[in-house]
């Protein structure tokens, strides 16, 4: 690598206090030129889609992420003014809370609560890792999954103190089992602390949702609106991710303000000159255009640890498709895992060096701690120079053996460049989907397992109500599969019985066959 | 698939309350026979690992993990002893700190941070998160990196609880940079408090080690030492992961026992009884051996969300490897991720059923929660039924679109079955790395980074000395190249020019062209 090699590629994206480097992607000269139709067509596509166009029409829906950090860009004047408003209706409540005009019926709020899922809960815990340094507002916990054990783990860390715990309930469609299902646990720990939940409701949601109407029939403190032109994976930057951070200190204008500037910069029709067009055209040159390389990312900071997890949502699921736009079979995609550096180097840099050539890594370099340290481990070397230090080590390794590699440089994590840098790969992943031809905002196939799982809950509830009409009897999993008429599902309900069983909601005799495995209803346990 | 192929590829691990189902990964028929030189080879290395063979010969080596959890397997006499007296020296150690008769100055313990980094780190804080149930011990807090900014993060955890505070240093050679540079950190801020350190610190190291020294000259509470015949990334069934476990109140005896139980499992030479031998099998068959699919790890518990991590670096250090035993180049490997379930589906199951077919899912099913809830969020159905629905669900959407998966069921998370989890899991790397004829005990590849990084610190010293001497002019990178005679290192001297810049330790001027940017020391901000 050419000293001029390196200035070519490198991009500095002053004002910004961020660069982007892919000298070492070792792109083909022929390259850049092969692209040209496919960057014409992803530079125009996006200029249609910020102006409001139905970018994703298997849903028939409008993409405005991008109007959530600047309203200016709105395509009309009532998206414009729901902005402004829902703004100020969120600053005003925020500045509620945290100034003690609106209280829980105990006193001011000290704690926070966030139940969500999905887009609903990575970019929240993104930016409270990230951003909360020290106690400048409430006191943050989630909840993200439908785990008991979850919610057991959540009252060791919150008893006693859940009479200061404001509750933030985030569902788009307001009917996610999950949420729903944190939301009915926590109630029921409210009600057996004798607090009236209510008073410590926020809902975050579609307007005339399931949880709309009990936000509003409940009196709930508040409820925000979702729209139905902002993804779950895209929605950081509205109420989803706002209110939270807001509630707990973060300057949410920043993250704003970052965003909006890096989205400029993003919109340069000079290839050379637009950092997610550079993205993307690394990616697709690493992955030949269809994947054939994980996409690793490393961020050499603390708290930037979650930031790999929440680009796997946004990556996987925008390109993950089976069907490209055209409705041809394609089975695209990009895979993405990733922690934090240099603590990953001990976990699989060995495999990135030597084994597998199947990873594009990123590294996110951040230059200067926030909280920076005076002690010296060595003559003119700190701990943050040791990271810096292992950084560049590891990407020369990388290096010396042809493996490819991107660097992306913060200066410093804060709310501007995190905002930034979120930008940057939302519109990545907008180019690099026109690239290879799919929709990046619909998700047809998490649909499959949700309804694979409705039919398992059913398939329960149906065992449960059979042995409990044949309650002194006892049947293997073929006698009920049998029974309930479902012959080619008795696998199935094999795993629903012993499921059962370790519940303690059956008995079973300890046949090691599973064909003569007896399951009955256990009397005791059975407390439905 | 049928009842009948269902149950041929179920193994029920009774007693141990686990099964193994590797009826989702369509092996071919012919499969098992092709293998079979294979599977006799890796069970006969395995026999001669245990009884002491030089499992690692490039680093001469034994490999002794399996002796840990049961020292009749020891290879002699001594090893044994070594083996007993150090299980009881820790029990001992423990329960002084537990019933507080060594207490810091300050009063009884209430809190250890760990420091320690790769296979110092990950199995501590799996154990901690899987196993910690309210508070029956130490509260344990983690420095696993060289970032200051994770220094000040534990601050804001800690402050100003540091009198009571137990810091368990661990570092197999006793030198490496992470946990040694976070000693020094954590060494500051006692001194800063005015405690003194080696009353609250405590060792896990090799004997004779720099680390070893420190703490029996400055006569810290107690040093454990570690073994050359036991890895980083297999050292948690050691003091490694079980002193810090059992000052948490963990059963690590229950951890043993699990884990012993699963070795005996895994020495059965009956292939469809051996679960580490079918999973090493079901690796092979869906990755072609040569690491054609990911392995993505999806425990449905909240609890096991660090445990995809830990697998991370269980596999890929030890089969992500350039040359095989013969020295012929290989590249081999696999590549892990994960997070949990079910949140993960709204994360990328999209990806797993539509996208690209580069994934072998393994689903950890947990079938009972360890606080399982009353509330029923539907007819018959609680929040862990919708988990194990979901569980459910999102596999038959794999298998479906016939993509393949394995599944391990567990009753409970608890010390049993965990041990007996990393158990099953340290043996089937063994076994895959004889499939495909690796060394799975060394890493060669990590030193290239390690020994880059050394290069940067060095060069950057070397940088700040002739800039100091040099005060009052400023340079450009081509400059300093020149300066130093390092003219092919124009990049990297860039690179760290404009990282202490960032560091307020130099200054520059604002030229946009890299070549016109210069630099200069920094008086103020050059507190070296």
């Amino acid at each position: 690598m050419t000293w001029e090699t390196f200035q070519s590629y490198f991009l500095d994206l002053s004002p910004l206090p961020l660069s982007l480097d892919t000298s070492k992607v070792f792109f083909q000269c022929s390259f850049f030129e092969s692209m040209q139709p496919k960057i014409a067509q992803a530079l125009a596509q996006m200029a249609d889609l910020e102006a409001g166009s139905i970018a994703n029409p298997d849903e028939h829906r409008q993409v405005g992420h991008y109007w959530l950090r600047n309203f200016n860009l709105a395509p009309n004047e009532p998206i414009r003014r729901l902005l402004q408003e829902n703004k100020q209706k969120r600053k005003t409540f925020v500045q509620s809370i945290r100034n003690g005009t609106i209280q829980s019926p105990q006193g001011p709020f000290q704690n926070l609560l966030c139940i969500g899922i999905g887009g609903s809960a990575l970019g929240p815990q993104l930016l409270t890792d990230a951003l909360v340094d020290g106690a400048n507002g409430l006191q943050t916990f989630f909840l993200d999954n439908t785990d008991p054990d979850g919610v057991a783990r959540l009252r060791n860390r919150l008893d006693p103190h859940w009479d200061r715990t404001l509750v933030l309930v985030t569902s788009k469609s307001g009917s996610t089992p999950e949420p729903r299902n944190g939301l009915m646990e926590i109630r029921a720990i409210f009600q057996e602390q004798r607090l009236h939940f209510p008073s410590h409701a926020v809902a975050i949601t579609c307007e005339g949702s399931p949880l709309d109407e009990v936000a509003k029939g409940e009196h709930w403190l508040a409820s925000f609106p979702m729209w139905d032109w902002v993804g779950g994976r895209t929605s950081l930057l509205s109420h989803v991710g706002l209110l939270p951070a807001a509630l707990q200190g973060i300057d949410t204008d920043a993250l704003l303000q970052g965003a909006a500037a890096m989205d400029t910069l993003t919109r340069r029709t000079y290839t050379f000159q637009n950092p997610a067009l550079m993205m993307a055209l690394a990616w697709y040159a690493g992955t030949d255009g269809c994947g054939k390389r994980n996409l690793v990312f490393l961020p050499y900071k603390d708290t930037l640890s979650l930031f790999p997890k929440y680009l796997q949502q946004l990556i996987m699921e925008s390109l993950g498709k089976k069907e490209d736009v055209s409705g041809r079979i394609v089975h695209q995609g990009l895979t993405v895992y990733g922690n934090k550096g240099s603590t990953d180097q001990h976990a699989y840099v060995q495999q990135l060096r030597d084994g597998l050539n199947d990873a594009l890594v990123t590294f996110l370099e951040v230059q200067a701690a926030t909280h920076p340290s005076s002690v010296h481990v060595e003559s003119d070397l700190t701990s943050n120079d040791f990271l810096e230090g292992f950084f560049l080590g590891t990407r020369a390794a990388l290096t010396e053996v042809q493996r490819p590699s991107i660097t992306i440089t913060l200066s410093q994590v804060n709310a501007y460049t995190l905002g930034a840098l979120v930008a940057l790969f939302e519109r990545t992943v907008g180019f690099y989907a026109t690239f290879i031809g799919v929709n990046a905002y619909h998700q047809p196939g998490v649909e499959a397992g949700k309804k694979a799982a409705q039919r398992y809950l059913h398939l329960q509830q149906q065992l449960l109500t059979y042995l409990r009409t044949h309650r002194e009897q006892s049947f293997t999993a073929e006698d009920l599969a049998h029974a309930l008429l479902l012959p080619e599902q008795t696998e199935e309900i094999f795993k629903l019985l012993e499921y059962l069983t370790a519940n303690q909601r059956l008995t079973r005799n300890n046949a090691s066959s599973l064909t003569q495995r007896t399951y009955q209803i256990h009397c005791e346990g059975d407390v439905a």
